[in-house]
């Protein structure tokens, strides 16, 4: 079968690897149906992680299960699974806490991986699942082919935005800022406006993006950045500062645009992946009182809560993908985001 | 009458200042009953913060009403008022959104002013207090003497150790751990007990504070400090780590030990006023769900909810006072204070 490998710098091959095998009991083995590109796979794609050797990539994907390990009970073969970009137990005091990006036992797709054996990765036709039981969320029945892309957010990018607007706690009638138009950013729309948010300020210059912001539930789009769009936000928040701020880029700038958006003791949300960027201004923290969490999103957890809202259409998630390719054609998804030509790329086998 | 003022480093002055008078229409006139040095009075005192000129000092008093201006409404002629560390006017935007310490018209103690003439300090035998109604909080009848050393704490410490278990949100069964055992981190220990954590771990080296802490609540002691604290804290918590850290020193290490002690999706508070000192490990706060809040706490919105704790009972922590001079001799109760004689001086006029 055909997996995706980095080899380093702008260097994506599809390439002939072996079948995935069961190594241990609690293993899954799943055909993908859909997989994508994340903002994320980015990093090592423009270099600024370094991909020391060549490694399986890709580590958001649905799909359906081939066959499990005699230890596996909460899936079976046939069944319609979502795959979080984190492997967990869903057993250790972490995953109980509602952490399960920090399990005991967990590890990353496409790494050298926690359990003696490296890890698969997404952009795959098929991979071996670890800790299936804990890591997999199994669907009642198949999915409908309409769903697929909504489903697919699930994995990553819709539960990064519901975490970044837990971890800001929004609330009923909150005023909320965004900070970022890419996929995350405009999920974090929606699920600000799904936890009851009565303003959403999203700060975008792109107009397709605008337009996706607007319809996900932005009441307002500001385009100035810095001092300026700081002052933006006074203005439409009558001069008090948002409740809670949204922070999806994960730059030193974007950090500090956010805190400068937030309103005395309000609070900052954070799901971009930190490169030696973000800085948490911890004097301007203390004088005004905004907290900051969030971090690497337990995405598992969030599938139950989000599930339904997917099915029945009361979220859209999926519109994120503007742009659908053939997996074989994966080097191009990954250079079609990297150039903004795309919010995000599907990938069908 | 007399009053405290800092002319530099190690340098206090009791001397002859004019007496207090009404300038605006919303003023009082507080006549002190009891004031004390705080830890943070220490930074200028050390010379860690600059003293360009010499200014009056001290932000924690309680006392008696001796004249209101004529748009004062709340509080009158002999009503004993415990004052918050920062003036409010208790209606802006912010403080309706329970941030005093953020007041749009508000100010300090000792400063520059915000209403144009310069504040008095509350190491005084008396001062005027600017926007009276907003920042004085006034008892239901006189205060019994004995309660006074634990009112006199809602000015500041015991609203900060409050301040900072709500920041932290800490909560019932909660596992906790306290950094600092200064006076605050003592009555964050008194908090994390009174909002119902079921373990708190004190880090304390000193005989007597370990004693006050484990009288406050504590359940645990840690002489161990960096990464063999660390491991004591996993030791015991199972491994896991502390739902809630408190921070309540300021400094870069204290506030690494604070997140080296939380569990994955755990919260850090912090209360200790950054001087270019701490700051936030932005990478662990990602990988781990680690989050970070707090700052100068809202002491005046706290009162109503501490004060019947203290008037029955409930708790006492006055005990943080260790030490009772007369306010004459305040240069001695910063140094008895900076050379850690004593955790903290009340002085009485």
């Amino acid at each position: 079968m055909k997996a995706t490998l980095i080899y380093g710098p702008h260097d994506i091959r599809f390439e002939n690897v072996p079948d995935p095998q069961i190594k241990l009991p609690t293993d899954a083995i799943v055909r993908v149906v859909a997989s994508c590109v994340c903002g994320s796979d980015l990093w090592p794609y423009r270099g600024v992680t370094p991909t020391s050797e060549p490694h399986p990539i890709g580590h958001e994907f649905v799909g359906v299960v081939e066959e499990v390990g005699s230890e596996v009970s909460k899936v079976k073969r046939g069944d319609f699974v979502i795959a979080p970009f984190a492997i967990s137990d869903g057993t250790c005091a972490h995953c109980r806490n509602g952490i399960t990006t920090s399990c005991a036992h967990g590890g990353w797709w496409g790494s050298s991986g926690a359990d003696g054996f490296p890890t698969d990765g997404g952009q795959a036709e098929a991979l071996r699942v670890p800790l299936a039981d804990g890591t997999l969320f199994p669907l009642t029945g198949q999915a409908d082919a309409a769903l697929i892309p909504s489903l697919l957010t699930l994995s990553d990018v819709m539960g990064t935005g519901h975490h970044v607007a837990l971890s800001a706690r929004v609330k009923q009638g909150d005023r909320v800022v965004v900070v970022g138009d890419g996929a995350v950013g405009l999920c974090a729309v929606l699920a600000a406006k799904r936890l009851g948010a009565n303003q959403i300020i999203a700060m975008s210059r792109h107009p397709q993006r605008q337009a996706l912001a607007r319809d996900f539930g932005a009441t307002d789009i500001i385009t100035e950045r810095g001092e300026e769009g700081a002052e933006r936000v006074r203005e439409l928040t009558r001069g008090v500062g948002a409740d809670a701020v949204l922070e999806c880029v994960g730059t030193k700038e974007s950090m500090q645009q956010a805190f400068d958006a937030a309103r005395p003791g309000g609070r900052v949300g954070f799901v971009g992946v930190p490169h030696g960027g973000p800085e948490a201004p911890i004097s301007q923290m203390f004088y005004s009182n905004i907290g900051l969490a969030g971090g690497a999103a337990p995405a598992r957890v969030y599938m139950p809560d989000l599930l339904p809202d997917v099915l029945e259409g009361r979220i859209e998630p999926g519109r994120v993908f503007d742009l659908e390719l053939p997996l074989s054609q994966v080097a191009d998804a990954y250079s079609a985001m990297d150039e903004r030509r795309a919010i995000k790329v599907l990938l069908r086998p």
